[in-house]
């Protein structure tokens, strides 16, 4: 059977970085029923580099466009831990969540055009399958320093 | 059939405003099974005007009163959204959870009183339909500089 | 029927805090299918006492080490909020998610060693049931400020 999904992120020049492990007591991913739950992924690289910083120039910042790749790694996560969860990006029936949180000083507002950098990727690889409900919100720190973590909760067949 | 909870929100001299609806990759609401996912809805109103600032007045924000007027209309939001979704409330089960997100500084608190304003909205308007579990609490800022932001998950029938 | 996961908590010399009740327009606990919702809990022990501050003294906040006792605090009192639910742990099948809310200052970057001290309990208490995804992020303040709050998604049985 082809990999469509994977097809589609080769066609896309993107390649899934290596599922994170945790080192703590608990897990990446677990199914109930129909529902995968996946943990936060951060803006981390398959080599292991953090896209780090509080997005938004005005303060120090990084800018939005770099908070919106940061939004994509997430979201690279997310769908390197679902392949590993399901076996195949195929059994993804929609995803339903993502909540966004954007390391943000208080006068940051611009969340969803950060966040869009991981809802683009979803739609891009995953078409009408990715379209998904999403809060954006701007938090005070993210582990590692990250700009960015993103959790999910997929619909999987 | 008579739409009861909409006769309810009548009574209470409530109108819902019109279901925003996502300018970007994501969708208000999706139905997985009997649960309705809605995205993340910010405290603005009809007319467009976001109710902005950080809550607290300690830290030259809105007062708390405020930031109970701004929940009430997340949650007005949210029940145009399931609205949207289910063409009627009456279609709501159960209102499983909300997770209340208010703009703060360090030193507030509140954050539950803050959030009690789309709690006892959704428990005027469904009774004991709106009664859901619920977090509160205080992010470094939130799109569009909007006071609070809510998502929900309710159960459907 | 022996309570099995009782018996855990009284063998790790742990007990479980009184539910609190909520004195609003919510609950801390719903049903839904076999998913069970408990309402964000935070930082406060048996007697009320509230675990209060930001995590991190270099901002002249508490500890890691206290910011992880905040946490496995909160994973007590979600674990009395799920038995007064179900009448018994061991009607726990997996606990699916856990959102980790740390307040914290905008240089801190050690959420997940102080949701590591909810992560660890759950898995003291329930073993393997207790593994689950998690997100850990830092926010701007909590109510009552509290150092920690998490919420809960539970499978049951």
């Amino acid at each position: 059977m082809p990999e469509i999904y994977e097809a589609k992120l080769i066609a896309l020049g993107l390649e899934l970085p290596p599922a994170p492990q945790p080192v703590a007591n608990y897990v990446p991913t677990l199914i109930s029923g129909d529902l995968l739950f996946i943990s936060g992924q951060v803006s981390k690289d398959a080599t292991g580099h953090v896209i780090a910083g509080h997005v938004g120039i005005a303060c120090g910042g990084i800018t939005v466009e770099q908070g919106a790749q940061a939004a994509k790694l997430c979201a690279l996560n997310v769908l390197s831990q679902a392949k590993a969860a399901l076996g195949s990006l195929d059994r993804i029936e929609q995803v339903l969540r993502l909540t966004g949180f954007v390391a943000s000083h208080a006068d940051f507002r611009d969340q969803p055009m950060v966040i869009n950098g991981a809802s683009d990727l979803m739609v891009a690889v995953l078409g009408d399958r990715g379209r998904h409900t999403r809060s954006a919100v701007g938090v005070a720190s993210l582990p590692m320093g990250a700009a960015v973590e993103i959790d999910a909760i997929i619909k999987v067949r």
